[in-house]
């Protein structure tokens, strides 16, 4: 799928039936448009409503940041030999370089000067030049090198993706108002049946419909029971207007850690062309896409976790990296009609707090998502911005630190370059990807019980569903017997940074004593007691409704392998498992009951949950 | 005005009647709420969906900074010595210390605490607990210390006032769709006659009427035609519901520099109060207001630019600094009713690429505004966030800076404190009134051309409207007479950083031959060439309607005396009206039309402002 010749791509099809009317109501700001005129040489500007930029206190931001060579990547993309690869964990204490920005610059160049006085300083919604014109061209060229249509996306700057979201939807959605408004025109939201909440809850405050899509391995379904297209050909539209808007997160999917492959991206794309659905894939942990879960997966269990959705199964051969060109690419790389809006966010690859990202969607609604930037967030903060932008471009001819502040054998860095943050990328997915075989592995280990019995010989011992009988060498009339029941099941996660365990309180032995729900409560407090201590995230936190969650969402929790130091990993598992185990154990109801006065917290969640 | 004790004081009204369908929807994320948890010590977090810190790339932040005292205030404020009053302009050259934020800090108190670690990791849409609660504590005690109502006010942070606005839209108005919601509910914001005219235009997205206010030297009236209650009370319904929001900046307003007095504001708040209005009091330029204004107009006018409005003439006593204490305090502090929605931002006081500021109002509305957060900017950049933490707060017992970066000979900065920040706004209020008179007296020394001509002795010769008659002592039959024709006027700016000039084309001799906004027009395109090459902001980009600009905002220029570096600004202001007395003697209808020909961006400009 190398692209075609642009001239020969269709145009993105019109989308502005769905602008929603706020979007339809922006017009740009005159000030913004004023700031043009500013760059006139030798002007006397008494037109901005500019501070002085001499008077921010900051004379310059610095830090020390690491070598973009600092971990380890993991196979099977070829990557320049890791010469700084230091202990993972280490963080300062490995080898960094000091970044720099001075307070002026003296190049001339508006989209390589990287300074305080222009990164404090009012300035375009774009956000700072050298920045946008960076990460347009990483994502025009190496992220998304082929959308297939005419002149390709443009790229809009966000505070992060929660951010991006929000703008989105004020583009693309209108409030319905209840008692007001025709029930015909109340909007839609299709998402996972497990997802992130947070974007369902957004949507909600324009009181949309969240319609869950059923899920496999991968992701959502394209067809089949529940799937997007049973869904969407069978709305009902007594409940709304049929869905026009699909929130998915198709890359180490959260919370299930599912990849959708290029196959099924397809055919998603295909019932959204029929029926008319905008995409909005929203995608922090893209290039975390684990190559070994599969080959774990086969070994451990003798089939791959999904047959056609293993990372790097399909070349694209084109971002100009092996690492990138390995990973699956974005919804957009078949979005000959443009209706994917992609979100991306340096959230995961740099840190939460830069609320700094970026959406990536055909121009006529990334102008709009710009305009409503101007008139909201405006651009992303100056502090981040700079940093980064001389973390990752540098400015060829900058001044040098102030020689008083430095000692003369500290190395002052000039910038990743798009080689370095490609390396950057590999190495975190090394480190996240050796968590996360650390951690399955135990959970491999350990997701049976054992239960002893005896059987008269007579009984036929089928193999029940999960559980398995081993027979003793034993002449006695009775079989003594040895059970395996399976306590829990896992998918090896393809990418991100998510196992989601599903409990199976069919096997617990008070499994009819109480609503397995509660038994699920009665888990996670136990969980987090000593001498287990820990805690995962409940399931019911990711289900789409409250059907879902009372259905199947209290089977489950998530697990994040990403934010516990290495060294812990391996031992805080095995807690984990040990305080499974101990569930499993538990004979008495009393004990259930006593686990489940603790639990308040979780209740009241779970009521909070249910309004 | 002193407080009275806080269980004497009523509570808040109830706003929810003004509630917009989106606030009213909003709920909160339970993901948020689970946060919390995270803090059981010893536990091992497997929940959250967080990346790990120690891949962060940044081992530290770090900042050459300005010391409080860099720059020196002006009277009458007593303020310490100002040791450290460098040349106003010089910037880094001056000295500064290092701000250091550390990758781990050992504090353990999370209200202290300042570090990577936390800063650039998710939190809570609060904000990083330290900022957030120093800027509340200031807010509280010392900004606003008398707000006059049950309990006070609560604190929200933003990324700026853009954001602040934007967001306190969303929770107090309603989208209106033409042709299908009734006229009736359509909602209106009021504003000021000459405006800051972006939350205008963000009002617009929800299509609202946006209706002016007439203002005088201080800004909107409240009574007396077209003044606050004239508008209210004679509301004519067929246009829409009556306006329930006043967006006002009453500090250095924008683009008049007036400042509205407490008398003014008590008169307007009854208005408010009588008409169920809300105030969204925006207020950059607060600590910018400037007593020097009164006694400059009465030294070269024999009058105080506005009689009861005089920062300082009021003392309200209780923020614990002369200087706070000594200006007009914000509409908060006759908000009996929790009426008021304050911004601030440390646009002006810190840099405007902070994107960083905060919202002032009763609790109820900054909980919807909390949650508007959460679902969208989230917490402002950790990187600006940790850095004015470590600037303002500093950190007790923080690790020092890595010994190897530094020579030992500089100092690191432990937080300006309360202290240092009231005197470092002192020094910037200082550097800004000084531009400030620089720049007017100029102006006033320039606002009249002289015109000879002979008249006859007969002719009784009062002085018109602009114009003084000079006799010179001639024994003719005719006077030889000099005529002072005033071509511009304006106030002396009793804050913010503008001086809005009005000039008086009926003096230019072409008056008769243009209408007078082409004048106007041809008269900025003069002033941007050589050799005056100035760069003056157009009146009709502050009007808040196209009547207004058709009416008079043509006859304006905002001149913004903030940004030119101090050594610039009498040159400047020089070459200005040069330019201005140039434009004053052209004589020739060709030259106009020359102009006009080349300024196709102002009219298309005004094309687009008509729209």
């Amino acid at each position: 799928m190398t692209a075609e010749p642009s001239q020969e791509l269709p145009a993105p099809i019109d989308l502005t039936h769905y602008f929603s009317e706020v979007a339809k109501n922006k017009t740009a700001s005159p000030f913004k448009a004023f700031y043009k005129f500013f760059g006139i040489p030798g002007i006397g500007n008494f037109a901005g409503g500019l501070p002085n930029n001499n008077y921010f206190p900051f004379d310059t931001l610095e830090g020390v940041a690491a070598l973009p060579e600092r971990f380890k990547p993991t196979p099977p993309t070829p990557v320049k030999p890791p010469k700084q690869c230091a202990d993972p964990d280490a963080g300062p204490r490995t080898e960094g370089s000091r970044v720099v920005v001075p307070k002026v610059s003296p190049d001339p160049n508006p989209l390589t000067k990287i300074d305080l006085k222009t990164a404090l300083q009012y300035g375009d919604a774009l956000g700072l030049p050298p920045l946008f014109a960076w990460i347009r061209k990483f994502t025009l060229e190496h992220l998304h090198p082929n959308v297939p249509y005419k002149n390709g996306p443009e790229v809009v700057l966000t505070t992060g993706n929660t951010d991006g979201f929000s703008k989105t939807l004020e583009a693309l959605m209108n409030l319905w108002r209840e008692g007001v408004d025709p029930v015909e025109e109340r909007p839609g939201m299709l998402v996972e049946q497990y997802m992130y909440t947070p974007p369902a809850i957004r949507a909600k405050s324009y009181k949309a419909n969240i319609v869950p899509v059923s899920m496999d391995r991968q992701g959502i379904m394209a067809s089949g029971e529940g799937g997007l297209e049973d869904v969407l050909e069978n709305w009902d539209s007594s409940h709304g207007r049929r869905p026009h808007l699909l929130y998915t997160v198709t890359i180490g999917q959260n919370p299930t850690g599912g990849v959708v492959s290029v196959q099924r991206r397809k055919e998603i794309y295909e019932v959204c062309v029929k029926y008319d659905v905008i995409i909005i894939e929203d995608e922090p942990y893209w290039y975390l896409q684990y190559p070994s879960a599969n080959a774990l997966s086969i070994k451990s269990r003798g089939h791959p976790v999904s047959e056609d959705a293993q990372p790097g199964c399909e070349t694209y051969g084109s971002s100009g990296y092996p690492f990138l060109d390995s990973l699956v690419p974005s919804f957009l790389s078949v979005d000959y009609q443009g209706r994917v809006v992609r979100l991306d966010t340096f959230s995961k690859t740099i840190a939460p707090g830069c609320r700094l990202g970026w959406i990536t969607a055909q121009p006529a609604l990334i102008e709009k998502i710009y305009l409503s930037t101007q008139q909201t967030t405006q651009q992303p903060s100056g502090f981040v911005q700079s940093m980064v932008a001389q973390l990752l471009i540098g400015t060829e001819g900058a001044l040098p630190p102030r020689e008083s502040f430095f000692s003369s054998s500290n190395k002052t860095q000039n910038g990743w370059k798009v080689d370095g943050w490609v390396r950057w990328l590999e190495g975190l997915r090394g480190n996240y990807e050796r968590r996360m075989n650390a951690m399955c592995n135990i959970l491999e280990a350990n997701k049976h019980v054992v239960k002893t019995g005896r059987r008269r010989k007579q009984t036929s011992h089928h193999n029940e569903q999960n559980q398995s009988t081993i027979n003793t060498t034993d002449d006695d009339s009775e079989w003594r017997h040895v059970v395996k029941l399976q306590i829990y099941d896992f998918d090896y996660p393809m990418g991100g940074m998510f196992t989601w365990l599903h409990f199976i309180y069919e096997t617990h032995p008070l499994a009819d004593k109480f609503p397995h729900s509660k038994l699920s409560a009665a888990h996670w407090v136990l969980l987090t007691r000593e001498p287990y201590r820990v805690l995962p995230a409940p399931g019911v936190l990711f289900s789409a409704n409250e059907a879902i969650q009372a259905a199947s969402g209290y089977q489950f929790m998530r697990l994040c392998f990403a934010a516990v130091d290495e060294a812990e990993i391996e031992p805080l598992t095995q807690r984990l498992v040990n305080g499974i185990h101990a569930f499993w154990a538990i004979k008495k109801s009393e004990e259930i009951d006593e686990l489940l006065e603790e639990s308040p917290w979780m209740e009241a969640r779970l009521a909070e949950l249910t309004l």
